[in-house]
């Protein structure tokens, strides 16, 4: 597969076919549209070519945090663990989706159903540092873009529990009614 | 000038070239590099095709509310106006950049400089209704963008004496101490 150089070096992309780093697991259509069926996802900052496997190429950008406040950034900086640890094999690529209903409404509303009343980043503390974690956002590309964010994740596989009950408290949440798509990629390192 | 089809709704093209519906009547480089000196402006949702005249193209998504309250944004939406009234002839484009020190800073931290300390919102309000505003993101465009936000405003040639007040009391205030590039395009509706 050819690689063109990135542009951005904020951008990555998820490429789902039949070659990459990681071994798909299973993909569970969560919510919505599910996404088409793969053996192998590439994780990647450059540009897969057109000749690359089909599949997915999804892809998003790095950006500055949209509700944390200093004390909640400097607690998450203090603890959480970059990616591609050794011991971490397994991973989960999430892309989600939120409804125009989201996108309606104020910051201040936001926030409210984001930390306040969902504890958003409260249970992401929780899974530090067992789970690393990127974000990236899509809903701001040039091309209208099927997902509003990308995540992924990684953690060893000993750790798997912890990523798993991150993910049931998250979406017992009020801000996961605003969810209208997510699809779960599981994954591990080859 | 050919026009492909948009792909996004919500994206707008801004290009400097010797054709468009604003005849440009000055450009400013206000803080930074300057954009290259063009006699027009065209505004469309449509990408120009690569024979369009030389000058500049920039792009950026119209997107959701980053700081503004609920009661705040009920407030602009009830006084706020359309782009394109008939006596509103006057017009300006301006492009912003802000530094990575901006970009580093918590979402309650920018807040604090954006609105109480800065009253971007306030003073915004107060040239309300007689300029007319659409603001577009680039910061997480898909390419490396040259600024973060475009902002496009219309007024009548007899009102831009508020249009001055307010890129005056903006460009005094904390807020801007963040911006490191920044140009201003006056144009007319030709």
């Amino acid at each position: 597969m050819t690689l063109l150089a990135p542009n951005n070096p904020r951008l990555w992309y998820f490429h789902g076919g039949n070659v990459g780093q990681f071994a798909v697991r299973q993909i569970v259509p969560v919510v919505g549209a599910p996404l088409p069926t793969v053996t192998h996802l590439e994780v990647s900052q450059s540009c897969p070519d057109s000749d690359a496997s089909a599949g997915f190429v999804l892809k998003g950008v790095v950006s500055h945090e949209r509700y944390s406040t200093r004390q909640e950034k400097s607690g998450l900086v203090a603890v959480q663990q970059t990616l591609g640890r050794d011991l971490c094999t397994g991973g989960a690529f999430i892309p989600i989706k939120k409804s125009p209903q989201w996108w309606a409404l104020s910051q201040d509303e936001r926030r409210a159903i984001f930390e306040d009343r969902s504890a958003h980043i409260h249970l992401g503390m929780r899974a530090l540092p067992a789970v690393a974690r990127r974000l990236h956002h899509c809903r701001d590309l040039e091309e209208d873009a099927p997902f509003d964010f990308l995540t992924w994740f990684d953690f060893s596989p000993e750790q798997q529990q912890v990523f798993d009950d991150l993910l049931g408290a998250l979406r017992a949440t009020e801000e996961w009614r605003y969810v209208i798509r997510e699809v779960e990629v599981r994954v591990a390192r080859t």
